[in-house]
C-alpha cells in the first residue's frame, strides 16, 4: 500500500484528561516496527472498561491516551518479522495477547499470555518502549495494547486474530471483548453442564453473552438478576428464562435465589463489577458444588469477602478474563461459529 | 452380647461448660434405636475442632456434651433396620455421614451428605430428636454425631465406616478426621499433578497429611510454612522439602513465596484456620492457574477477603471438608491403603 512505511495522519478520539470529553483529533500513527501490525480500524464498540479508565478511577490509566479495545479492521502494513498476517487481512485486535511461547501460553491452563504485558500495561510498544501515536510531535499513550478509537492503530503481532474475510466486521467486532468474555466464562471457566441451574447477575452485554453460553451448554434454568426489570424482555432472546429484581425483595438476593432453587444454583456469574454482588453470587451457589465466576471488573482497591465456611462447604470461587479464550487461536473460531449460524439462517430463509 | 438392648453405664469425659475442665463421669448410654449403632470406643484422638467447641467460641456448641470425633472401635449392638454393620465389626465413626440416597450423595460432586445433619447439628439423634447419653437422668448432648470421648457411643448407621478387622485401631483412628482431611485436600479437592509446586501453611497434623498427599501425588517442591521452625525436621519425613518461617521475613509471606517460586505456587493449602493466612495462601498462588484450598476451620464470624483481581487473573479459591472423601465408602479404602503399606514394610523386614 502507498502508506506502508509512512506516518499516517488520521482521525482519533483522544482522551487528554480523565473524565473530560474525548477530542476528535488528527493524530500521527507511526509505521509498525518489528513484530508490530498497523490496522485500519473500521468498527469499534465501547466497553465499560474504556469508560472506567476514562473516568480516572483506574490507577493504571495514563493520559493522554487513545482508548478502545473492541474492534475489527483490516491490516494496513506489518513490521519486520511479522509472518502470520499481511496487508489486507481482516483482523480483530485482541487486548489479551497470545504468543504461544511464554510459560502462560505453554501451560495449557490459562489464556493470560504475559509476552507484551510489561509494555501494554504502561501504554507503549515493546520494541522501543515508545508510543506509535502522536499529535504535533507529542506522544499519546496506547491503551490495552489496542487503542481502537483511531482510524489506524498499531498493535503487537501477538495481539492480532486473523478472521474470515467474509465476516461482517460491524458485527464481529464484538468478539474482541464482551461476547467472548461471557461465552467463555460459561464454556471455559465454569464448564456448565447440561441441566444445570445458572444465575446471572447483571444483564448487560456480558450478562447476555453468559446467558447465550449457558443456553448453548444446555442449562435448564437460567435466572437473570438485574435492578432494571425492563431488561428481561431482551434477555429472554438470549436464553434467560427466569428473572429476579433484587428491589422486589426485602431480604438479601442470595437468600432469594437459594430459596428459589432449593438450595442454590450450580453456577453463578457476576457481570457487573460490584464487590457486594460478587459476594451474593458466591453465596447463592449450592452447597457442595456451586461455582461462582467473577466476570465483572471491580474498581481498584475494592475487595471481595465472605465467610470461609462458604468455601469449606464446597463452593468454588473463580474469575475469568476474556472468558479464558486464547485470543489468536480462538477468536477466529468464534467468528467461524458465528458465520456458520449466519449461513444456516440464510439457508433457512431460502427454504421458507 | 449381654449388653444388647440394655442401657450401658460407662466412663465418659463430659464437657459441662465451655472452657471448664472435662469431667470423667459415669454416663448412661441408651441402646441404639432404628438406624443407629452403638460402638465401644477403644481409641480416640483429640482434634482442634473439639478444643474449639470446648472453648465456647463455637456458636453451635451445646453444653453439656460429650466431645470427640476422631476414633475407632467395635460395634456393640445395632438398632432395627441396620444391615451394613453387626456386633463385633471394627469401625471408624465418621462425623461426615454418607447415606448414598440424598441429593448430595447422589450428585457425584460432593461428600457433604445431608441426611442426618439436622440432628447432628443440634446434638441429638434423628429418630426421636433426643440424646442417647445421660447422667443421672439428665441428657447430655451428642457432638458432631460421634461423641467419641466416651467408652460407648451411639451414632447413625450412615456415619459408620466398617474397616479391616486386622487394622490397628490405635493408629487408624486418625483416619476419622485429620489424615483424610489433608490427603483428600490434595487428591480430591486440589487434584495436584506430578511436578507441581505446593505451599502448605501450618505444619500440624493436617498440614503434614497434606504434605504426604502432595508427595504421593508427585509434587516436586513442597514448601512448608510455619512460625515454629522446629516443625521442619518432622515435616521432612512427610515430604516437605523447603521451609519458610514468616517471622524471618519483613514482607508479607505471599510475596516471599511468589519470589521463591518465580511467580507463585500451583497449589496452596491453609491448614490453620486463620483468615489472614487464608488470604496469603490464595495470593501466593501463580497467576493463571494457582489453586488455593482452605482446609483449616476459622472461628465463627470471621471473613476472608482479597481483591477480585486475584480471581479474575486465574486463581481459584476452594475449600474442603473431610478432604472430600465419601466417609463410609472411602475410609475403609484408606485403611486398606495403610494396611498394604504396613504389610509391605513387614515383608521388607523379612527380606533384610
Amino acid at each position: 500500500m502507498a502508506t506502508q512505511g509512512q506516518v499516517i495522519t488520521c482521525k482519533a478520539a483522544v482522551a487528554y484528561e480523565p473524565n473530560k470529553p474525548l477530542v476528535i483529533e488528527d493524530v500521527q500513527v507511526a509505521p509498525p516496527q518489528a513484530g508490530e501490525v498497523r490496522i485500519k480500524i473500521l468498527y469499534t464498540a465501547l466497553c465499560h472498561t474504556d469508560a472506567y479508565t476514562w473516568s480516572g478511577k483506574d490507577p493504571e490509566g495514563l493520559f493522554p491516551c487513545i482508548l478502545g479495545h473492541e474492534a475489527a479492521g483490516i491490516v494496513e502494513s506489518v513490521g519486520e518479522g511479522v509472518t502470520e498476517v499481511q496487508p489486507g487481512d481482516h483482523v480483530i485486535p485482541c487486548y489479551q495477547a497470545e504468543c504461544r511461547e511464554c510459560k502462560f501460553c505453554k501451560s495449557g491452563k490459562t489464556n493470560l499470555c504475559g509476552k507484551v504485558r510489561s509494555a501494554t500495561g504502561v501504554g507503549v510498544m515493546m520494541n522501543d518502549r515508545k508510543s506509535r501515536f502522536s499529535v504535533n510531535g507529542k506522544p499519546i499513550y496506547h491503551f490495552m495494547g489496542t487503542s481502537t478509537f483511531s482510524q489506524y492503530t498499531v498493535v503487537h503481532d501477538v495481539s492480532v486474530a486473523k478472521i474470515d474475510p467474509n465476516a461482517p466486521l460491524e458485527k464481529v467486532c464484538l468478539l474482541g471483548c464482551g461476547v467472548p468474555t461471557g461465552l467463555g466464562a460459561v464454556w471455559n471457566t465454569a464448564k456448565v453442564e447440561p441441566g444445570s441451574n445458572v444465575a446471572i447477575f447483571g444483564l448487560g452485554t456480558v450478562g447476555l453473552a453468559v446467558a447465550e453460553g449457558a443456553k448453548t451448554a444446555g442449562a435448564s434454568r437460567i435466572i437473570g438478576i438485574d435492578i432494571d426489570s425492563k431488561k428481561y424482555e431482551t434477555a429472554k432472546k438470549f436464553g434467560v428464562n427466569e428473572f429476579v429484581n433484587p428491589k422486589d425483595h426485602n431480604k438479601p438476593i442470595q437468600e432469594v435465589i437459594v430459596e428459589l432453587t432449593d438450595g442454590g444454583v450450580d453456577y453463578s456469574f457476576e457481570c457487573i463489577g460490584n464487590v457486594s454482588v460478587m459476594r451474593a453470587a458466591l453465596e447463592c451457589c449450592h452447597k457442595g458444588w456451586g461455582t461462582s465466576v467473577i466476570v465483572g471488573v471491580a474498581a481498584s482497591g475494592q475487595e471481595i469477602s465472605t465467610r470461609p465456611f462458604q468455601l469449606v462447604t464446597g463452593r468454588v470461587w473463580k474469575g475469568t478474563a476474556f472468558g479464558g479464550f486464547k485470543s489468536r487461536t480462538q477468536v477466529p473460531w468464534l467468528v467461524e461459529k458465528y458465520m456458520k449460524n449466519v449461513r444456516k439462517q440464510t439457508f433457512k430463509r431460502f427454504l421458507i
